[in-house]
């Protein structure tokens, strides 16, 4: 079946640096992009210019824990009733079965949800230095089949029960977390909205309250505020071999600006960045290349720590292309000039 | 900036075929995938069998529009009433106005919302063989720019008011559809589920139900009950050169099963496939490559035939995968058997 | 059955004037609101005090018609895709069909999606003075049977397919609307805000924001940023004897402010108003009374016009007490100190 | 301003008995309902007929807690975090804060957000016998001034943050709860279903998921699957001197049904039941006379009791009304047909 076996090559461009502050690391990073919609990487850049200009973007991981959702049912909501209000006593059961399927893996959080006849259990967990997908799905397994043995009026039905949610739309993973939930943020000063982004704070307040907030209300957006957060996560999560469909979830997220005096304070909050820097793709030798670069290599010494840096990382390029298309979008016309400029210039490059 | 020009070379793999019938091809196809996840390969490609020995799957494009929304604002609401009214009459010179920024575009259909003294207009239009960001977004420029000429009172707010909406969840794109709306069918005989999908259509049809849509409704998912379209959405607009964060708006469709009498219906509906065959990414000799091989290389006699066509193949891919994930969910421990065999194979023949 | 039969007196007072303008109605206005929650009369009072000194509220109806979707389903969407290519040339018969059912319904809107072998078809109508649920139910049942005359491969599934949508919440209301759309708005001087919402315009703003859409967005709101329009509705609602479930669509719309050089521009756009001045309940003594006070008893000379008038009167009270409550959330403490005040005053009244 | 207090009275009568077993109560009780749509009278008797005659309906309280959610703000997320990271360190101040409030209130829960520089605390407690708005706004109030306290560096921003959230719909309240999550169930004999409900369990099956599941999902619904759960509630709370406005959030709810065998497993699962047997409108006269019929006159022995023991009567109220809607909606033409002749009936009655 593999002898077909090629590759798409997508155009891949290192764009920064970005200066990036917070308790994942303090440094200057170059932040790899692969796309097709090369226009992405001289809005990112100058995304970077400005955050880098202003100080630097602070960043911080508020929340890690990958997540797994199973089905049981039984014959009655009253027997899984009596099940629900007995698990807190076998929680450290429950952590010693998921434990002895990984190293790395460790139960976090168990969210229940009882419809009918029919019982959700969703689990959290953290995966060390990987997305965790595969580590959740083998400890939830773990976990089904000790519950199946536990209760012995339980049922299969799915040990994926779409509440994880994975690469699907919710407001579960907004609202109870799904990978690394990432902040980033920067005050920049009124000066250099005008020089390099070509626009007021004023502005900006003003668009994102009516585009990002009203118009996402208005498109019956859920959990979700802001322009195009998709777009600098699929760039980065190609360029470092994530598995790159949970852009989905991904993309819900916020994009909060308000004006400070006469600045601008501007941030990002991105609820689910689901990322590893082992697992599959990250043996892929342009990869290893950029995870080198951006010195996200796991460290045996410290597992867990490259991936939260790396989710770091792609938090501060959200922000970067985040806070430069809003300003574009402030300036009418803006936007398809850039568009028609930019995309001209690299494709040229690149034949 | 393009010295450091590289590329992100994603593993592809063509898979299937796939016999596809309905009014855009009567065909067998083979499937270009890239995609880091590799396991998904086998995944489709077991879809694929099983639908073309079910005598095929039947595609049809439900609908087909590309989207953009602007914002401006009045004084007040009451301007903004009058003006909604009498937007109608205009009607002609609007499409005069979309017709004049290029050759292929066409304005088919206007929604408009007042929100206090804030006005979304959005704007869909036929774009070609083009998937039509772009050329949506000049069109309405050029309608933002003649409404400002026409409504005095009217301020430019942004180009993009969300509501179109792009690269984020939303309500809209659902039921005011975006990008082309395609639905994909096959009956299935219980003989070909049991034998290839180890699976009955009994089994399906609970699963279908329990989890994708009680943990749909559960999760707090919007306009959308499948398991995994994102995957499927992916792996081929990555080998055919799309705007792959379209993935989120992609990821939200309907997976609707039934048992007729022995057998399996089984039905894929993907609201928002957003490819095109011209533009961005296009020229890259791999994508010209998949495209020629897909026979969806731009016919100039035909403008959106071949986009049309390559929608219909996307529907088809998502449905080889969706059908394949479900039959392996309703078996406890076969997904992650697949998933330790698949994975390990694939990325050894890779080193 | 009726043997025990008998009444809840819900606590009525009319509270006012309000001073509305507009397209419906240009006057001064009481509005009779029942409620156990007695401390919304001095709410809404203050509110109607601040918009009338502040030169009236303007409010008028954008949209209005009611809905109602029913079910159908075939063998394949082939066949489905085929009958709503169709449909618009059967335009004229459909439009028939309903208005045989009743002397003031009108077919104005079809809207269908196809999900496999599922058919929904969405009606919209305009139904005179009538809320309408009653008669879009027996025009959707004529058109139902209709279809399955026309079509003889459709088979019946429900009369009601839950996109109408009644009493449920859902983007569909506020995307293609339900019943009837109606704006307020006012601006009200920066010297009114202080003196009697004892806040100010820049307060507002930020409130409304930070709570009306952060607030909304984070709580997994759908297509709606407000902070209680199902308060008012429902009182009003009961005062004239409407289906007040249907505050549940209702409270979804959205409140939207800013600051007007020192002034406050005000508006509330509620998405689905619905409303009728015959039909269920309108009979009641205390309800002819309260519509007669409004003077929003149908004429036979123009139909549909009481019910639009009672509609925006609507959107007034809703306007009045939303302001109040923005205002006194302004102000840490007030919320709760009102509260404790009102309440024992007028329920020492009321025993 | 009170002189010219009056009343709305609404058509109300006791339907029943239903059978309910449970935690909660073992007894056949009559259901007090006001409504001004008397068919639902008639609806919600058959319903109570066929359950009770299945051997009743199971019905269990899964989760109970009042909530109310608070913002303020910071200079940055980075202070925010360190604040959060430090919260779970004063959780017993924090109960003290909260306990010192009311005899009655106790901390349950906190779920924290930071959105940039926002911070949104949703806190949920127990409030007894009372449904605990106005005592969760006061124990809010009480930790507010507390953080303000700790936290020099917070600053109010609203006492009412939306997240709570107090009727308007969301996922939050489905995900995380607010007031009482209630399942009720019950297995239907097929000979049951036919004779009263002129139905059979394989109709209901389908109707259930085209109509509900599918149905809700086409519509943009959000943590929802049911017929009409709001017409139910509403009912019973006029009749109990509820605040009746939280129909909205109570509207979001599942029903889940199974064919076991030749019959009808039928269950609703009401998310949000928020109910007190104590405050607000509990001291008029008919709505005393409702509750002590119910027996649910708050017993001092047993704070909490009778407020759980509504909420029971409540789902199941709810459950004998959906089940005899769906059963309608299975028949063509019956929906339509009740409605003509029982509106007609009970409205001569009334005159």
């Amino acid at each position: 079946m593999m002898d077909n076996l090629d590759c798409a090559s997508i155009p891949m461009h290192s764009v920064g640096p970005l200066k990036i502050v917070g308790p994942e690391l303090v440094e200057d990073v170059l932040l790899p992009l692969a796309t097709y919609e090369t226009p992405l990487w001289a809005s990112i850049g100058r995304g970077a210019r400005v955050l880098s200009a202003a100080g630097g973007v602070y960043v911080a991981v508020l929340h890690d824990g990958m997540t797994r959702s199973v089905i049981c049912e039984a014959d009655s909501a009253e027997d899984l009733r009596n099940l629900v209000e007995q698990l807190p006593q076998y929680r450290a059961q429950m952590e010693e079965v998921v434990a002895q399927t990984g190293r790395f893996i460790c139960l976090q959080d168990i969210h229940s949800e009882i419809v009918g006849s029919l019982l959700f259990l969703r689990f959290e967990m953290t995966t060390g230095d990987a997305a965790g997908h595969n580590m959740v799905t083998k400890a939830a397994e773990a976990l089904l089949n000790w519950l199946l043995t536990m209760f012995a009026f339980l049922r299969y039905v799915s040990v994926s029960g779409n509440v994880c949610t994975d690469k699907k739309v919710s407001a579960v993973n907004g609202l109870l977390k799904r990978g690394k939930t990432v902040v980033a943020e920067s005050t920049i000063p009124a000066s250099l909205c005008k020089r390099v982004l070509k626009t007021t704070p004023e502005q900006m307040v003003s668009l994102n309250f009516k585009k990002n907030f009203v118009g996402s209300v208005l498109a019956g957006s859920i959990r979700s505020a802001n322009a195009h957060f998709a777009n600098m996560l699929l760039a980065i999560y190609l360029a470092t071999g994530q598995d790159c469909a949970n852009i989905v979830e991904g993309s819900q997220g916020i994009t909060y600006v308000e004006q400070r005096g006469a600045d601008l304070y501007f941030s990002v909050t991105v609820s689910n960045i689901i990322v590893g820097t082992v697992g599959h793709g990250k043996d892929l030798p342009f990869v290893q290349k950029n995870l080198a670069a951006l010195r996200c290599l796991p460290q045996s010494a410290a597992p867990g720590r490259s991936a939260r840096r790396l989710a770091a990382i792609v938090a501060g390029a959200v922000a970067c292309g985040e806070l430069s298309l809003l300003a574009a979008q402030t300036n009418p016309g803006e936007l398809m000039r850039a568009h028609l400029r930019l995309e001209r210039a690299p494709r040229r490059t690149l034949a």
